[in-house]
């Protein structure tokens, strides 16, 4: 099963040309997420090929303009490329009202059905579930209300060995109970066990978004063991007292949630306009945290054992 | 004097790769004025040089997304760099309430003035004057509330032809009045006639800006004349139905409203998405108004006699 990130924008507040404000896309079993969306995701979805009619879930960290303000845009433009289909949106509750205002003032009604979920900025929670993932809030620590995001793949179903199970001549109706587990009778009365004619699915794995925050070890348990930790890391550590002011973390202390929360890989991102190379904000993450990289627009990272 | 605009974007509501909503920014005598900042528009002026610490005064023709989206995060990112002067701002009323919700939830307090003056999208008016420029409003016919704008340079004081002044030692107090059209009297008492020391100013040149609208020619009167006509140009004229429907214009439309209003040059733009060579557009106003280009992203074109 696809579980991938493509970055979209990994910059922060204040505007760099060629680095575009927070937004990525997962894919998950080819559905598509997307997480936060800045000025001009829509174009950078474009760029990057991202169809926008595979995305029916759309998840707000915070109500800072670099997270958000490409959000009218791209659901407006959902409506006028005749989207029909429903729209999940989870965020802070006012950013129903900033949306209503505006639809109401563009005399705009649109022709699919956008369903809004708060988000509780307070605590833990998940907001979504289906069959391929579980969706939590983590409560972050950032000037204004903020949320991360954790995504956790579902344990599958045992996968059959389809060449055993042809050469027995199982009966397709049996396969369901097979990836449940069950054993199998043949019509000689011999019978297989289920570890025979299957293997385990594979073991979950689970997308940890961090941005933006400051070093707070409170969300630490909860992010624990991710297999990919995306988070900020704004400044390097020299402009510690920037961050702190700012609520923002430098990249040797997302080096530190990733060493200390035991990720198995750290993607940093959330970069402040001041630096022109991000390679001193790398080195000093895999100072602490060997296995780093840096989210990179238009990169796609693969979330499992061996991304990085 | 510089009078000349520099479009930013001038593509139509749904977005497409490489054509950017509208935003043009005018060049005045060294002062940029920047008319509409649909979403990107802070990364197009990065793109294309124009600082907006040289930016004083923002105008909004309506509230359809692609004509303002852009407009939160370079107001935001005035601030976050650093802005102490004041910033004029006009547009529709509901305008500030849509800045004013979203800073309330990014708990925002710009460190500059941030003077909005509503206009009025039913009268024509006069919304601003200084010693280079008066601006009107111009009402639209959309589908919700929208105004053009009007940009005409202010007749300059007559030009002192230097060498006739130095060989007269004529004192450097006296050229104020020089330039208002006195005489000059030397010490010999002899009379110079103001027009042998001086020489007219150019004439004062029009910019107008019309977009979106549906042909009307209730606006025609207002804007005769123009040394450069901005006019939306949607569709092609096989697709008036369509324009009608959503109140926009054809571009065998657009060379109409040039060629009754007596313009000098018309640019036209808001290209629908559905075009993506434009060229057809372009014949079609050129078989009305010979003297049509297309507002192409990141061109400048100067607004005088020989324009185009």
């Amino acid at each position: 099963m696809k579980f991938e990130v493509t970055i979209l924008g990994s910059s922060s507040a204040t505007p760099i040309f060629n680095r575009n404000p927070t937004a990525q896309v997962l894919n998950i079993n080819e559905h598509l997420y997307l997480v936060d969306c800045g000025e001009g995701t829509q174009v950078q979805m474009l760029k990057y090929e991202i169809k926008s009619s595979k995305i029916d879930h759309i998840f707000i960290s915070h109500l800072h303009g670099d997270h958000y303000l490409g959000l009218i845009g791209l659901i407006s433009s959902m409506h006028l490329n005749g989207r029909t289909k429903p729209l999940k949106l989870f965020g802070p509750a006012p950013l129903l009202e900033i949306i209503n205002i505006q639809f109401k003032y563009s005399d705009t009604t649109l022709h699919y059905d956008l369903q809004f979920i708060p988000t509780n900025p307070d605590e833990p929670a998940v907001i979504y579930e289906n069959q391929d993932v579980i969706v939590e809030t983590i409560p972050l620590d950032h000037r204004i209300a903020t949320t991360g995001f954790l995504f956790r793949q579902k344990k599958r179903l045992r996968k059959i060995i389809k060449e055993k199970a042809e050469a027995l001549n199982i009966p397709i109706e049996h396969y369901p109970l097979l990836k449940k587990g069950a054993p199998f009778t043949a019509a000689d009365g011999k019978v297989y066990k289920n570890t025979d004619l299957t293997v385990d699915s594979d073991r979950p794995k689970c997308y940890v978004f961090c941005s933006d925050t400051i070093y707070n070890e409170r969300y630490f348990e909860q992010i624990a063991n991710a297999d990919l930790l995306y988070h900020e890391a704004t400044f390097l550590h020299n402009l510690l007292d920037r961050a702190n002011k700012t609520h923002h973390t430098t990249a040797w202390q997302a080096g530190q949630v990733a060493l200390q929360t035991q990720a198995k890989s750290l993607l940093i991102g959330h970069f402040s306009a001041r630096y022109k190379s991000l390679n001193e904000l790398l080195d000093e993450a895999r100072g602490v945290f060997q296995n780093t990289e840096l989210a990179i627009e238009g990169n796609t990272y693969t979330i499992g054992d061996d991304m990085v």
